[in-house]
C-alpha cells in the first residue's frame, strides 16, 4: 500500500460544484474576498514572478506559480477566445498547492470554475476598497461566461442591488439574466453599452475578443464612477479607450505583469498607477473624491489563485467533496524507488 | 453528465508501475531513448523556455514547459536533498500534456517514476553517440534512486554488460545490487570511486548533495572515457573537479540553463560547449578520437519529460492503466458556465 504522502487531495469538477452549493456561493464569494484582501495585505512576502505565457496563434497556455514560503501554489491556464465557436471553454484551469519544506504536493484542484470564483471575488475587493461609497448599481458588459460570477459577487461584498446587462450577442444577456432570476437582484437587460451604463456607479467590462477593441469611449463615461476592467488581459487584448485611461486613477494588481497584459499597455511604460495592496494597506490613496474615475485594470495575479486554492484545501477539509490521488512515489526506503516498482511486478503480488 | 472533453487520462503511481512491468522496462527505456532521440532530431522546432524555479532554503520546486507547436506539456518536479533524511523522495513529479489548438489537457501523469525512467533513457542515448566504441563496463558512481534505471538503460541502449558500482553509504550499494540480481548484468560492488573506475569506458556520476562537491578528481579519470554526469543539476551543486572539464570536450542540452544548472557553471559562462541535438542531426562532432574525454553534462530538459509524456500517453490508450478524472469544467453551452453549476444544485437531482 502507497503511504499517506502518496496520495494528493484532489477536487474535481463535481467536487468543486458540490462544495461550493454545500457552503452556498455568496458565502464563498465573501470568504474567498477575505482571502484574496488577507493575501494582498502581505504582498511583500511573497515570491512574485510573471505568469510563463506559451502563445501560439489561436491562445495561450499560462503557469502561474507563486509561494509565500510556506506553501508554494501554481496554476495552468489556457485562453483560447475561438474555443467558444468550438462549443469548448475559452478558458479552463487547474492548479496545485505544494509543501515549500518537502516539496510534496498536498492540493490538486480544476480550477475553471474557481478561477471564475476568485476573478469575481477579486474584482468585488478591489471595488469595495475603490469605489463610490453606496453605489448600488452595476452595469455588466460583456456577459459571457464570468459575467453571473461577477454580478453575485458585488452583490454579496459591495451590496450592489442592481445589474445592468449588456452583451453584442443579445443570446449571452438572455442567459445571464436567466440565471440570475430569483438571486435578489433587479436585472435589467439593456441594448446597448451606453443604456447599461446609465445610472450606474461601478461599470464592469468583460468581453473575450482577442484584440484591441474599444466596449467603452470616452463619452460614455461619466465622472464618479469606478470601472472594473476584466477582459483586457494579454498583450493585444484591451476593452477601454485610451483616452479613459488618462482621466481615470488606475490600480493594478503586479506592474509588471499588467503592463504587458493590461489595458495600460496602450500607456507609456512608466504612467503612473498603484498598486492594489497598497491601497488595502494604508500606504497610497485609493478614492478621494467624488468626481475622481477609479479603474482597477484587472489581469489575474498568482496570488489570486494561491488564496482561492488555500481556500479550497481548508473548506474541503472534513466533506466528501475531494478524493485521494495516487499521485507521488514514496517508497518506504526514499533511496529504493526501483525495489518499489520491482516489488509492484505483478508475479510478487 | 461531464463530457467526454472534461476528462482527463491521468496515469497514478500504480498505473506507472503497472505499464511499465506490461511492456517491460528495458522496452520501455529502449522506446524512450528513441522518443527522446526522435525529438532532439527537431530540437529547433520547440518552444524552449527555461525551467521556472522557485528556491527556498532546503530546496526547489520547477515547472518546466515546452511545446512543439501541436502539443504542450509541462512538469512540476521537485529537488530536496534533505527529504532522504526524512523518509521522502529527493524528487517528486507530475506532468501534463495539452492540446496547443484548444488549451485542453490531454494527460495528466506521476512522474517520480517516469522522471527516472526518462532520465536514464537520455544518459543511454547520449553515451550512444558519445562512448568509445564497444564500451561494455560502466562505473556507477552514486547509488541512490537513480541507479538502477540507469544501469538497466545503457546495458539495454548501449549493451553495457558490467557495472561497477559505488557510493560513500555502503547500504546504498548493497540494495543497487540486490536490485540488479539476475538483470543479465555482472555486477561489481566496489570500495571507492577509484575502485569503481577500474576497466570503466564509461562513468556515471549521480550523487544528491546540494553543494559543490567533488565526487571525481582530475587524476581518477583517464584518456578515452566517457562520463556521464548526472548529479550535477542546480546551481551551487556540481560533482567533478573543475579540472576534468579543462580536459573534456562538453556536450549539453540546453546551454543558458545547463551553464546556470550543470558542472559548466564552474567554467567561463562562454566555454565551448557543444548542443547534443546537433551531434545526433550530423550538425556538430561527437567524439573524434580514442583519447577523448567526452562529457555530457546533463541537467534535465523540459523536451525529455515532453517525449516521455507523449511515450506514456501513446502507451496507456487501450490498457487498463490509466483512469478518467473530471478535471475540466465543459459546459454544452461554453459560455453557461454558471449555469452548469446551477443545474449541479443537490435538489435540481
Amino acid at each position: 500500500m502507497p503511504s499517506k504522502r502518496a496520495y494528493v487531495p484532489f477536487v474535481s469538477v463535481e467536487h468543486m460544484m458540490g462544495l461550493v452549493h454545500h457552503i452556498g456561493i455568496e458565502q464563498v464569494l465573501t470568504d474567498l474576498a477575505a482571502e484574496i484582501e488577507a493575501d494582498f495585505r502581505r504582498w511583500p512576502l511573497f515570491d512574485k514572478m510573471p505568469r510563463v505565457a506559451s502563445h501560439s496563434d489561436v491562445g495561450v497556455i499560462e503557469l502561474m506559480p507563486t509561494s509565500d514560503g510556506e506553501t508554494y501554489g501554481f496554476k495552468y491556464v489556457n485562453g483560447h477566445p475561438k474555443n467558444t465557436a468550438e462549443g469548448l471553454q475559452t478558458v479552463t484551469a487547474f492548479g496545485l498547492l505544494a509543501e515549500v519544506d518537502s516539496g510534496y504536493p498536498t492540493l490538486l484542484s480544476e480550477m475553471t470554475l474557481l478561477t471564475a470564483l476568485r476573478t469575481a471575488a477579486t474584482s468585488a475587493m478591489a471595488a469595495k476598497h475603490l469605489a463610490p461609497k453606496g453605489a448600488r448599481t452595476m452595469a455588466m458588459i460583456g456577459n459571457g461566461a464570468q459575467s453571473e460570477f461577477q454580478c453575485l459577487a458585488f452583490k454579496a461584498v459591495c451590496g450592489i442591488d442592481t445589474v445592468r446587462l449588456y452583451d453584442i450577442d443579445t443570446s449571452a444577456t438572455t442567459r445571464c439574466a436567466r440565471n440570475l432570476a430569483a438571486k435578489g437582484l433587479t436585472v435589467v437587460e439593456c441594448r446597448s453599452g451606453q443604456e447599461a451604463m446609465e445610472g450606474a456607479q461601478i461599470i464592469t467590462t468583460c468581453t473575450a475578443d482577442k484584440q484591441y477593441a474599444t466596449i467603452l469611449t470616452d463619452n460614455m463615461v461619466g465622472s464618479g464612477v469606478h470601472i472594473n476592467a476584466i477582459g483586457g488581459d494579454c498583450p493585444g487584448k484591451t476593452e477601454l479607450h485610451r483616452d479613459i485611461l488618462l482621466r481615470s486613477s488606475i490600480f493594478v494588481e503586479y506592474p509588471p505583469q499588467t503592463r504587458v497584459e493590461g489595458e495600460i499597455q496602450q500607456l507609456e511604460h512608466d504612467h503612473a498607477v498603484t498598486e492594489l495592496w497598497q491601497v488595502i494597506e494604508g500606504k497610497a490613496s485609493g478614492r478621494t473624491d467624488d468626481r475622481q474615475i477609479t479603474l482597477f485594470d484587472s489581469v489575474g495575479f498568482a496570488i489570486e489563485d494561491f488564496s482561492a486554492l488555500r481556500y479550497i484545501a481548508k473548506a474541503a477539509k472534513g466533506t466528501p467533496f475531494f478524493t485521494q490521488l495516487d499521485m507521488i512515489a514514496d517508497p518506504d526506503d526514499p533511496r529504493d524507488l526501483f525495489g518499489m516498482f520491482q516489488r509492484a511486478k505483478p508475479e510478487n503480488h
